[in-house]
């Protein structure tokens, strides 16, 4: 089997700098989703027709298993399937797929592409309500499949008909191949339809089988941003259906938010308006809040992530307490029941089993060991302005509020820190370590007053 | 009037390890509902029927009002029902409910019970469009119920009806002891089915009297956590609704989650994606921003919460302007017109009238005057590693920035502390209190360079 | 032409203090949101008619081009428009409003207007699947508007009719002010109502040309919170609609609130549940993440503003990296490419280009020069208890993390801070500047431990 997808409408009714088959569904181009499960097909070859301005799809998404045929300037829909044939071989099936129509599921292609063979054509149709606008399937006595009439041609007769075309349809290459050279483009818009095979497979004895999509959003195109957005919803809402059916506890399916892989253990339970990006894992029990924002991170069993947390690039042990309002960055590995407060910031740090940071403070290239207490206000300076150094907090260490530690830097085991201090050599383990003014108070301050306006 | 509950079901298409009927609703398990609202009714008692591994259900939910029968293995709705049945008194009325039907509500059982008597049986039914795997209200000539069948025995004209059974019944107690000691189990289950009942009381003359609820949704059943989820949703819209009609601004209805109770004055106001958990109440005036999340909390008139706060186990007085990014936590009882701003944190502390912390602070385990300013960065250093002590700060006090409260400690009345002191012994009235390094510049310092890459 | 907009009804059941037309939607008084409608069309004059208690309603809204009239008591809307009258001028159209029918569109109301002449009363009308409660349009054989009937007052046969009476009207003054003097309160209510006045202006020999809204949800009323809510849906889904249509990508319609105006260049995208209040322009390329609130910003190109932050009153340049988690308060001027992190704060401040504050910190009242690095928890104490005063911070200066800035001061181009440094007087160019103590530890220094339990 074969693959041909067309990639190369402009879009201009996005309005945007952006391709249209680039324009992100789920934080992924619209092209992506068709090409991923085109790849869930297992295709032996997958080729996209691209058109003018369409280098930057290519570079975009080009990837071994893609070929890429240019169509430019566009004639239609036919000629650009044209574009696609030299690249693929008689004998296999060839299956239109497009690059703005991203919901398209594997198991109806999975059917379509068991109807379609030598002497049948397979073509995916819906029944419309209201078909104003789209091509009708027009069936003879017996009900087979003899052509498609395309509304402006249609009788009032054909109008009626409800079933409509979806433009997504399997082939014998030969036979594609064939009635493709046979094209003609002398119609209004002077472009090559592939509509059009159909009758040409009807007049050479082969059978027009059609099939169904399992859901009518999947045959939806995208031609502008307001339907972007419908199939945004309709996706997410798939999703999210997806996971209550699995058993997560979604507080309210239409205020999730999945862009890319969300993997749930058993007993999760995600709070309203939370958005996971990229690949998330959350073990068995592990909370999500509200408004949280989780990103290529892996969450450990039990673990509670407050209200409006930010996690990414993560991995987090079991029965962390993390949050509300604590943000992990890139590079952050946490132990086991690791609390994270309020207004907290981890960035490429370790941070071992039962330490704790709760209250306004940033830990950043840091090594805390176990059993650690840094205190609000803490503030690793990793940064000198040039370059950027590590500190290491041994297990045990009580870290003082509003304490900076200067890197690179190391407390060892069991050591404290008096609060306000300004670490900037290694404090030695187990003792109290302090760089503190001794307190004043001054007699007969006058406070300030309000200064009188000239 | 008696009422048992049925809360045995195993729940497996949950996929939870918690028991069906302990899964929440609105953050309180779905038996919880059913039990609230038996207790409305006055019910003179409530037998909840729990099963195989429902041990966790009883130690959830016990009180002294309620008594406990078990049913293991489970043989069917009517077998359930049995074993309530030694638990309750002939001459009442028995009402049958489902712990996993939680939205049911307290007019609709009204109603219900005032259909039922010592010569009818009361019976809950609804009309469906599409009643396809319901069992079927059947009725003779004059419309009276003659009996109810199931889908799979029912014939075409009898699939027809779309007048449907909900389980919920009520019954005079000996009538029921006695048909339920007549069931069969000779079906393909190999159970005892409740609905059978209906032919029997038709049989000894009974009426069946139907009633409907007031609203379709409240004799929904939850089987997983799809179900779960769309009660949920059905369960916070009407809540909003209630709370608009009483007259409260919700900006919007369908972004509102009330987990408990809201009570709330004249002009409330309240933003997108608000959560309300336990018991709230919100004064004349209140205003409260977008993505707040209050807890068990009581504001006072004309405060305005902005957004991104999240209140917990929190009093406060009126015309306090809270966050936004605020956070308080237990044990925080706020005076009149206090002011928290940004990234301030709020835990076990009395805060007097008119004072303020409106940035970057935590304020823990004290007790502040009134007309106190708590300048941004401003520590309470409540914690040593062992034990929490508290600190005092009186009226009319200036803390500087980036301040450290070494507790115990005490600041006496309109003192003021420098920017940048840690105050480790307590701070005398009226004085200006500082802990200072002198300021020094070193000339021809050489800022540190990036390093080089080997 | 003349517009009257009906003010004066009491609006009991919105259960508030506030006048009816006063309620906000999407933050604008609805008589405002009918008041800006009328202002659209340019009409000569507007007349608003306000009722017992509404001077409120004349204070909050006056303006030069409006007129008020008073009707006191109430006596129905034929005596509301009575009290108009004296205002407006024969030979001119004039057409009726109503304050709380906020979302009446402009194209409507031209085309109501443009059937609107000397001897045309224009009247608006609607089709309802179900017109229950709603007075019907009665038309002859020959389709001509005879009169409007009333629920109360209609046959049978004329209750089936669909196409019901908004209230809205456009008519030639000298007839209308003759109408209304011929106006009865012969009724139930003792009210003079001025749908009376349609069968005045058949009998007349006026035409009554009936138009039709485009949408229906323009001509829906408010008389309760929940229809507020309703409404402020509909308006938002409005908005939402506008913007995708013009390519902005919005990831969900159904989250976005704008209360204002929102210009966008092309390729904005808006993530989930983004409030925009005031005036806010987003140049081409701007990202606005999850949850973020602008009110009154002007932001350039290619600006990323991320999750949970909060903009206002803000100038921002091209190619800022704001948030997740910052707050921007009024007066807030950055330049490009400046860099605002997580729980950082700024108010009245310039940040010039290439300067970063990216973690815990408050800048206030400050001028920030080029290439500045704002160190994590830098505070400007610009308060001291009395006055505010002014931070100055070169081009090029390194803010060491956690140092308090005691304004006024400035720190000298090219200049560094240590760490935990307090600077209460300037701090020379090109040197190192630092207030800090000797760092020393205490051998043998002993953990407090866990007191015992009295």
């Amino acid at each position: 089997m074969e693959v041909i997808v067309l990639a190369a409408g402009q879009g201009q009714r996005m309005r945007s700098v952006l391709p249209k088959v680039l324009q992100p569904l789920a934080a992924k181009p619209m092209l992506a989703h068709v090409l991923d499960t085109a790849r869930t097909l297992e295709a032996r070859r997958i080729v996209v027709v691209y058109g003018h301005g369409g280098e930057v799809v290519r570079e975009a998404l080009d990837a071994p298993d893609l070929a890429w045929a240019r169509q430019d300037p566009p004639q239609g829909t036919g000629h650009a399937v044209q574009q696609a044939m030299p690249l693929v071989e008689d004998g296999d099936i060839a299956l239109i797929l497009y690059g703005d129509v991203p919901l398209i599921g594997v198991p109806t292609l999975q059917r379509l592409m068991a109807a379609a063979g030598e002497r049948q054509l397979a073509l995916l149709t819906v029944n419309m309500n209201d078909p104003t606008g789209y091509g009708r399937i027009l069936r003879d006595g017996a009900g087979k499949v003899t052509r498609i009439v395309e509304e402006k041609d249609a009788s009032p007769e054909e109008r009626r008909v409800q079933e409509v075309n979806t433009g997504i349809l399997a082939a014998p290459v030969e036979r594609l191949r064939a009635w493709l050279g046979n094209l003609k483009n002398d119609n209004a818009q002077g472009e090559y339809y592939l509509t059009d095979i159909i009758a040409m497979a009807v007049a050479d004895g082969l059978q027009v089988i059609t099939t169904q999509p399992d859901a009518f959003e999947e045959t939806l195109g995208v031609n502008n941003k307001t339907q972007l957005a419908e199939l945004e919803r309709i996706h997410q809402r798939n999703i999210a259906r997806a996971l209550t059916d699995a058993g997560v506890t979604v507080i309210d399916p239409a205020r999730l938010d999945v862009r890319g892989e969300l993997v749930c253990g058993r007993d999760v339970e995600i709070d309203i308006n939370c958005i996971f990006e990229g690949r998330v894992e959350l073990a068995d029990g592990v909370r999500v809040g509200a408004n949280c924002i989780l990103k290529n991170a892996k969450i450990g069993a039990g673990t509670r992530i407050a209200a409006y947390s930010q996690i990414e690039d993560t991995v987090m042990g079991e029965a962390c307490i993390i949050g509300p309002y604590a943000r992990t960055r890139p590079g952050t590995v946490l132990g086991k029941d690791v609390h994270l407060g309020n207004f907290v910031e981890v960035k490429n740090s370790n941070i071992a089993d039962h330490s704790k940071a709760n209250h306004l403070a940033y830990v950043g290239d840091a090594d805390i060991g176990q059993r650690v207490n840094v205190g609000a206000g803490t503030i690793t300076c990793n940064y000198d302005g040039a370059n950027k150094f590590r500190t290491i907090i041994e297990d045990d260490v009580f870290i003082g509020s509003d304490t900076q530690l200067v890197a690179p830097v190391r407390v060892g085991r069991g050591a404290t820190l008096g609060a306000g201090t300004t670490l900037s050599k290694d404090a030695p383990a187990d003792q109290l370590t302090v760089s503190r003014s001794k307190q004043i108070s001054i007699p007969g301050w006058k406070r300030p007053v309000k200064a009188q306006k000239a």
